[in-house]
């Protein structure tokens, strides 16, 4: 499919490394502290007093994307997305990006445009600076590791490790959603391999596609933070799937949770396609992931100012001890576990 | 090769992802001002008053290096030196590294730890904090993406554009060695697929061996500068040979460069290998590559302070033309290009 979307065909031997690097990222515009870009031996950052986060990715075709239902704008546009949750994931803001590259012959320049389109919106949108980069070719498929950097106060920097037992659980927006239209995809894509003249039907499933190929990271969740002056006990992204993350978060803080099944925030849309599949909507929310969320804790006293905020759910709360359980509708705890959750006991 | 090199196999699936990150981060020292190291979404750093700098590096098995001839440790050795020359050839301190890595199922845990032992080696060597990374299956060979962090004084920043006419143009340590060592192994490792009973003959060569296997970083360079109280008007490092980088500092800062032949340093191991393989030196040094020495100019002014420190070499100087040449040993100006040179004119 990909050679139908990129009529032109430009090799990427005829602009050679320079050529390709002085092509895709000119005219970069600039948002932050950045006082050198791209075109030196490094970025040069003025960091001033604030402290300087770092995350990276990578990304590699067959593996984390699928090049026969994702457009590589799409593509470059989660790419850098992903990757500014991780910073927001601090309470901080994403300011630079390095992004590098490995493309084998089969990607004409066009491709890599594309895939820059997508990058750029995305640091356009979260005003973030794309400052380097490396550009290489790959022996089969495309590559990209992208690295961010971003800042905030020290003490506003949020860490895994902080949640105190009595803690509330506070999720941003409604998981399950990217997990879902990931199923759709796949499901057209088998109808499209055995039959490519059948139209994909997508129609309905807008919003969960969009959560699978376009997620926003939550950049507005940590301003309304800042605004209701919240600075949660720990925070973390959600990439794997609520069940996950809940954990790390307990490791990190050692300590233990109780998640309530029918507070967990789920799209109507999500309902609908789980019908469909056959899949249980929990499951799916505890273990879809990609959804990048927001999963924090905060003190309890903070409840009344996040209280009624359209963009937070209060799921459940930490507890003294070390387990970790999701309690169901039906009033059962249920150990949770990273790849989905184990019965342990019966009803209370 | 590979598989004698790594009698244990523990496959990657036994330790799956998280288990993989934990096994090759823990007790990772940390050297910089480095907040939270590996473990939470992001690393941290304390800025400081100091301007931070950024540059990345993608290195794909098969374009970059064969595992063949080159022992993991000394990939990941190499793989994080050459990031953090980047850093020195702005005149700063590298600090932290970002670590991503794809890894198909053909490597074993042990594979992995060889690598990472190389690039903890590298970072106990040259003093920088490994922060974080991430690790990922590739669908073919080995993929390595390395962001380094450094920092520097605002006003020791040093760019490719500040090279003013007059200037001298410098080198540290000598250039072609590297490139000399690629053949050597390259030609051992046909003699070997053709009469795998045959040993290497690698006597002799330990230096230019060395020079590709297992170069070092010139933070040495940084420091003599900073002691002799010189800052270079403009600086690069030789990855791409001294043409290219030549070139790039000419480009950057809009002017021309004489560079004399005769004055370019080269170790008499390269002499020879370079006879035995039939290659004119001074193409080798202009062309060869990998050699991650500093290239940098310094205002005429400064000439009395470098004067006689053996790890420099004056090579040429810059002009106030756009015009690029080397001058040969019998007198000839010849117009550097990024792949060679080409003969423009005769004598002078």
């Amino acid at each position: 499919m990909l050679e139908e979307k990129s009529p032109q065909r430009t090799p990427l031997s005829e602009l050679g490394e320079f050529g390709l690097i002085k092509h895709i990222t000119s005219d970069i515009p600039l948002y932050n502290d950045t006082v050198e870009g791209v075109g030196d031996d490094c970025a040069v950052i003025d960091a001033r007093d604030e402290q300087t986060l770092v995350s990276t990715d990578m990304l590699v075709e067959g593996v984390h994307f699928d090049l026969s239902y994702v457009p590589l704008t799409h593509l470059g546009y989660k790419a850098a997305v992903v990757n500014f949750s991780d910073i927001y994931a601090m309470n901080g803001q994403a300011t630079q990006l390095v992004v590098s590259l490995a493309v084998s012959s089969r990607f004409p320049v066009e491709a890599i445009e594309e895939l820059y389109r997508g990058l750029r919106h995305a640091c356009e949108r979260f005003h973030v600076d794309l400052v380097g980069g490396d550009t290489t070719s790959s022996t089969s498929g495309l590559i990209l590791s992208l690295t961010v950097i971003g800042k905030a106060k020290k003490e506003k920097i949020v860490k895994r490790s902080g949640a105190k037992p009595s803690d509330l659980i506070v999720v941003s927006g409604d998981l399950g959603g990217a997990y879902m239209g990931l199923q759709i995809l796949e499901r057209e894509k088998s109808v499209f391999i055995d039959n490519p003249d059948v139209q994909p039907d997508l129609q309905g499933n807008e919003y969960i596609l969009e959560r699978q190929l376009k997620p926003e990271a939550r950049q507005d969740v940590v301003k309304i933070l800042e605004e209701l002056d919240v600075v949660p006990t720990s925070m973390i992204d959600i990439s794997d799937g609520l069940s996950s993350e809940i954990l790390h978060i307990c490791e990190a803080s050692k300590r233990g949770c109780r998640i309530f099944e029918e507070k967990i925030p789920i799209d109507p849309t999500v309902y609908t396609a789980c019908e469909e599949f056959n899949l249980n909507t929990t499951t799916v929310a505890l273990n879809g992931g990609e959804d990048y969320e927001l999963l924090f804790t905060i003190a309890l006293e903070d409840f009344d100012k996040i209280k009624g905020n359209p963009n937070l759910t209060v799921i459940g709360h930490i507890t003294e001890d070390e387990n970790r359980y999701l309690v169901t509708r039906d009033n059962n705890a249920i150990e949770l576990t990273a790849q989905g959750w184990n019965p342990i006991k019966g009803e209370e």
